[in-house]
């Protein structure tokens, strides 16, 4: 979030495919002590301030059972970046990375992944620490931790594939 | 993944919003062993077959460095999810919970997220191991877990919030 919209030396700009293979819908808003990208912290910490994730009707009705969860994952739409770079030079000194190497916002589809430790939840707004992003940030997913969650559905037969040694990928 | 369309006793469906707040480019497909949704893993497994990431141009040349990373997140599209489900019931018992305290596919926007371990990287080819998805299933993202990367970025003022009592939210 060091960026504002400058493409540095080193860097690689593409001329991207049109963005419209999925559509997504905002599901509610981040509220954060975070207001300009200069200030943002570059990951979260669980220490970190309290950020409120408040939920838009009708998806505030989703959210019973996530209070059994200490740690969610939430997944949002980081709406000021640029998403046409390959390569990223993160300390502006010439070299470069390839975009998928960084977790940088800049990214052809700008979604930011963040585990959160859960405070509250309270009338559609869920509490957390851990977050990075801007006030205001668009909400796409809450998850619960995959670490802490036990699938409820029934087994299914791939539960138990595991590798054999055979191919286990089909013939491109 | 056990689901074909079918709504369960218990579960509550919505008329859900237009989905065009922002918009998804694919950037690659994802070859798994699993074709049908019957057969896919609830989860993935460290330990499971060897898939293959298959990223589109231009965006295979966005890979270099991601060879540094042992575990990897991949974020995709569940496209073939119905999106318009509050409640859901993974038991089909009647009982049902908050979409977001789920894993499951269905969900407002069906994004899947998996950590993978990393098995190699050749010709915009990225093996791993780890995924439950289904052949085919379109690729939106990767990213270095988040555990094991550093940020390469100068630090931000950001960086050093914590919580101190002090309202670390601003005003709704």
């Amino acid at each position: 979030m060091v960026r504002r919209d400058e493409i540095r030396p080193g860097e690689v700009a593409v001329e991207p495919p049109a963005a419209t293979d999925a559509g997504l819908v905002f599901i509610g808003r981040i509220r954060t002590p975070w207001t300009d990208r200069m200030d943002c912290p570059r990951q979260g910490r669980r220490d970190g301030p309290v950020c409120r994730i408040e939920l838009f009707a009708p998806w505030d009705g989703g959210l019973d059972g996530l209070e059994r969860y200490a740690s969610i994952e939430v997944l949002y739409w980081l709406d000021r970046s640029r998403r046409d770079l390959l390569r990223q030079s993160p300390k502006s000194d010439g070299t470069s990375r390839g975009t998928f190497s960084l977790r940088s916002p800049v990214r052809p589809n700008p979604i930011g992944t963040s585990l959160v430790t859960l405070v509250g939840i309270a009338g559609g707004v869920v509490s957390v620490r851990g977050l990075d992003c801007l006030d205001g940030t668009p909400l796409i997913d809450l998850k619960p931790d995959r670490c802490g969650f036990t699938p409820l559905a029934p087994r299914q037969p791939g539960d138990d594939d595991v590798d054999t040694g055979r191919a286990g990928v089909p013939p491109a």
